[in-house]
């Protein structure tokens, strides 16, 4: 994407102070920016940047009144840092916004879509599944059966979606995402080997659901595997069968639930941690990285460690653990000294 | 999937009561039935909620007497349980009954598919893959030269199954797995970068494996990395080069095999654990979620902790391990009152 | 993929003795060989292997003399180690070299290939993207917008490749990546819910990186996440946005990187590793599997454990833990022992 100093000047109700023509095809830092790059001056300790950056648009304030030559073109505003934001968001909205259907994707006939939708090159939309409003689904993606997807939701490329899953209004599920593979759940018998258990629940998305790149979300055995309102998952993040996740949750990288526990609103889970099944989290815990929650946690419990344990006790143990070659050697010697 | 209770109770060999035109599109379990829902009475300790719920078809006995007043619409066989169970397994059936070849599937020559195949849109299966009966590959799947797939065996959305890779009958593939990518080899060259080292075996998966979405399974450097019969591994999980794993093992999400070692038969593997390479695991082991297994342990062996312990030994560590600050300073005290 | 003795001694400049029109499939080790294999015998240790194995090809030394009648095809070279690696790189060579665009490939116009270039089904490359010379793109890809690759680099199947991703020579990409998702960053309102922080940066790799496969990398917020060169990531590893990786570093499967972190050159890292955000790993450090590494540490560093400490340390303690019961128990002894 390339733009102007012009058009952005107009977009943010600026004033171009060199080249309008100057054109730019990146945002960046001011300490970072390269030729091609537009930034901001908001805070007067960076103004030394001015002078020295390759950047070739700077937005600056109204009032700005630099004391040295310097080559990037202005674009004066009322509130530079507010105008960086606002050409941010106008940056993220430009990706996505797509209209259109592909020739190549394959929409069953069933499929009421929307002018503002788009579906790109071979993706796949099976019968009876309902596609809201400005729905975007990039290519290679897999929409099953029965399938609803909420107005403004966003499907990047190559994610799947089986059958009879719920996804709410502006959700962005990222690349690699499979969103209702079948429940890990297998009865022994008694030859040792494992027979299936028919896994004929769902999953259900809330609105304003991020799911990260390559996550999978299993359906559930009966009843549905819930994701609430405005949790935020992040990449390669398993969700087992029957979960329950609480609204504003947010879970990072490398996070695994089992099946049917069920965490609270408010939670925050640091990477790679994990969740036996069967087990509750309180609203509002924070779970270090790396933990391994094993049984039920209160409300507001902070916890690390496998099993984790409260955060707090975690760290003072694990300061001595790291001296227990001293503590032992300190032990022998009052046996030592201490011998009848 | 929409059923009327006349459908159902003629699959049953059961008789309704009540509407044969009720309609329903989803199994619940009887406390969780909403509208739509069918459910099954078998317990008696459950016949309160059949005059609550809003379940629309109850499977209840033959000789069930309700004694208040109730909505849903009965369906009356000799035993409601294993009624239920027949229509779970009739409903996973149903998710994978597909027939014929899509127009956009893109299937080489070489090819002979059985009448009873499936292959979904914009599936690719190349040169010389040899595709067993009634298997069912769903859209956007990629089969590499040289494939087998055994009869019945079903691959989800978005499988990737690299060249020469052998697969048995009755398995199942999940979304986005990868089998047969190349195993993770590589020289250290002299300054300081690496080589790679040519992988050239295969993945061999045998008869009645489940595979979970998006796990990745590599192929041999020389020889085969091995999925013995009836391994169900679940989602997420990780298999390097040359493993073997043993007949009817289960491993949970997140798991992770390096390289060359071998699990052995009717293991048990919690999620998120880990094993280092060229070990090997005895049959009938439990490793907990979390373990990080380094060295090789014998049959009937249950362990945790990183490295893997003894699981009762590490059990009871960790218990004084909470208490490491209040044992330092009962050591502290012990030394200052038997100061000389 | 077959070929005969005779097709394999010329490609060695060898000399066939027995029957030129044997044909073998795969490549194997002496010990493990099977009808259909070639392998070869160059430590004298393995001679008695040359025997009784199945292997209908092998290949032997010039001057080697058997005593004993055997059935295998034999190639007489110069050095049989070196023609084997030779025969390994051939038939690494030979999985991905393919050429030509499918008809079902989804181009942009604006898009140059060079003619040597491979184009699989399904896949899609979106404008203004630039492909370098040699490119392979296995089916199934997505290519966005304004991405670049290098010369050489081949994309395995349903790898997703988000727009302005920058990708260098002489890479590879295994199946199921996803190269330039979006970073994962909110601000929390006073509501308890996340706003989006726009993802406006890109995804750098360099030369002679590979990438396992369901690997992720996100984009930076502003600027870029960068790959050095020579890097090779394991499957299912996980780069979060800003995050550097310095050249010829060695990550294992499973492991994650936190925001902004910064890997030196020349590190090597366990699986199901962990770094957090905003922390530095110094050149040549050691990194255990399962470490979770929460603050910055030096060069030439070992580190185990979580929080990750000095390797040495984090042994010696970790003997003591194993014994904590028995520790605690002669603390007990002692304590009673000096009652006074």
């Amino acid at each position: 994407m390339k733009f102007t100093a012009k058009q952005i000047a107009k977009k943010l109700n600026g004033k171009v102070e060199g080249n309008p023509k100057t054109f730019i095809h990146e945002l960046a830092k001011i300490e970072e920016a390269q030729s091609g790059s537009l930034t901001f001056l908001s805070n007067p300790k960076y103004t030394q940047y001015l002078y020295s950056t390759k950047a070739s648009i700077i937005i600056v304030k109204n009032d700005f009144k630099p004391d040295q030559d310097f080559n990037p073109t202005l674009i004066r505003v009322e509130d530079p840092y507010f105008a960086f934001t606002k050409l941010l968001e106008f940056y993220q909205i430009l990706k996505t916004q797509r209209n259109g259907v592909s020739k190549s994707a394959l929409i069953h006939q069933s499929i009421n879509l929307s002018e503002d939708c788009y579906v790109g090159e071979g993706s796949v939309i099976e019968e009876n599944s309902k596609i809201g409003k400005c729905v975007k689904i990039f290519p290679n993606c897999f929409i099953g059966q029965n399938v609803q997807i909420g107005d403004n939701t966003i499907i990047m490329p190559g994610v799947n979606i089986l059958s009879d899953s719920i996804i709410g209004k502006s959700c962005i599920i990222h690349s690699g995402c499979v969103i209702g593979s079948d429940g890990f759940g297998f009865a022994l018998q008694q030859d040792g080997s494992y027979k299936k258990i028919p896994q004929t629940g769902n999953v259900i998305i809330k609105d304003n659901v991020d799911i990260g790149a390559n996550s999978t979300i299993d359906r559930a055995t009966l009843g549905s595997t819930i994701i609430s309102k405005g949790v935020k998952l992040d990449n390669q993040i398993q969700i087992a069968h029957n979960v329950e996740i609480g609204a504003n949750t947010v879970i990072a990288a490398q996070s695994g639930i089992a099946g049917s526990s069920k965490i609270g609103k408010n939670c925050i889970a640091g990477g790679q941690s994990g969740f036996a099944g069967h087990l509750t989290v309180g609203n509002n815990s924070k779970i270090q990285g790396k933990a391994g929650v094993t049984s039920s946690i209160p409300e507001n419990s902070k916890v690390q460690g496998n099993p984790a344990i409260d955060y707090s006790v975690y760290s003072k143990s694990y300061v001595h653990f790291k001296n227990l070659r001293d503590i032992e050697a300190r032990l022998s010697k009052v046996e030592k000294d201490t011998k009848p």
